[in-house]
């Protein structure tokens, strides 16, 4: 089993960044300057194309930090940020970029199903590892309650199979914006924690019908489905539940 | 033009509840103890087959003028609570409870829509009537700002043409839960204002996709769904945007 391996440490706007490695796989953690132990944990996934500290991504994990206390952790997915591309990473960019350039949405779908499928059966392990790893801190140890934070997009495609088998994990944030595939739905069959779901009413290219029946999928109990209008690189998310992770993760003392 | 006629006044738990007639049309009108003249009024419709002062509406209606300080005002759907009943209205309550006792899902659908059509008709005349008579009060007055606060199922079937004809309804909240027919859709694509959609996922009745072809057709750029599991009679609402009222009415000093 690999530990963390801390290598930078930044800090802004009352947010500690600190960098690490966990084997090959670098990671980057939030946290209020000062915290207090066990408090809780919030996965937070990136989009295709981009990476662990996308300015998006680590907007939201600051206002998490801030709003909540809680540490916010992210990791690069397998062929993303700082990274090394195999040669399948670099061949499933190259057919994206041919796909759009053609307008080919059937085969923009086939690539991104088939390279969605790889980096989750490579990621889910990784972002397992990398609690295991966490959990090893005595600050974070195995009493700090766990969320999935969302992302959207590959951010959810990772998302689901993980939480499906990660009973570490107690509620989720997913959301539509990419292919969903059969593997998708089944994991979603398992899962039962409550969960909370964004929808990107118009997306470019994905089907709205497709994330419906990912959302349809989920056995919980406790799932919201929040839809506004736009793509998912636009959307203006209006009216969310904010008190979703504070509900279900309990309050910082 | 008829004005307000109150008839009685109560009050429990800091909201006066007073019931009134415009014309032929009963209503009850909520709000606090002490309200500053031109509070924001919330316009509330019951479900079918039941009326004004339905304990989930009038539950409804004290949460607002509590939380918020806003006037709540509800009135009889043609048919239905205090108002008499036509001809035509005893012979779909009959239809009703045939196509039901035979389990016929489709007749069930069709007797539902030649139904709220032409509740529909009949009620958003009278919605106008009484807000012209409410607005010669010199407390609500045309300053008052007015939205449409719901619920589903009926009160959707009329809010949704009210909404779209009436130029004082500035925010509207509708759901599902109802057989959503051509008109609506059409009405629907009229409509500017912020939209709150709330979806029973699981209606024993009423097929999702036609509440989500509804959602799609609004022309607000502000338009939030939220989903929950359930039938429309019990489903739990968890995560709704509680601000959404408040943030398009305003606060009351």
């Amino acid at each position: 089993m690999h530990s963390v391996r801390f290598t930078t440490e930044t800090s802004s706007n009352g947010v500690v960044e600190r960098d690490f490695m966990v084997g090959e796989v670098p990671g980057v953690l939030w946290s209020p300057v000062s915290s207090p132990d066990h408090a809780p944990l919030v996965l937070m996934g990136h989009g295709g194309g981009l990476h662990k500290k996308t300015p998006a991504l680590r907007a939201r994990a600051h206002d998490t930090v801030t709003t909540w206390g809680y540490t916010v952790v992210a990791i690069d997915a397998p062929g993303h940020g700082d990274r090394p591309r195999t040669a399948a990473d670099e061949q499933a960019r190259t057919e994206f970029r041919e796909a759009m350039a053609a307008g080919d949405n059937k085969r923009f779908e086939s690539v991104s199903v088939r390279y969605a499928i790889s980096l989750a059966e490579r990621a889910v392990p990784e972002w397992q590892a990398t609690l295991d790893a966490l959990q090893e801190r005595p600050e974070i140890g195995t009493e700090a309650p766990i969320a999935y934070g969302g992302g959207i997009s590959l951010g959810t495609a990772i998302g689901v199979p993980l939480t499906a088998i990660e009973p570490r994990i107690t509620a989720a944030i997913f959301g539509g914006g990419f292919f969903v595939y059969e593997a998708q739905i089944e994991a979603a069959r398992q899962i039962t924690v409550p969960i909370q779901f964004l929808l990107p009413w118009d997306d470019e290219h994905v089907d709205r019908c497709s994330a419906l029946e990912l959302f349809d999928a989920f056995a919980s109990k406790e799932k919201t489905l929040h839809a506004n209008p736009g793509d998912h690189r636009d959307v203006r998310w209006v009216g969310l539940d904010k008190e979703f992770l504070a509900r279900h993760l309990g309050r910082v003392a």
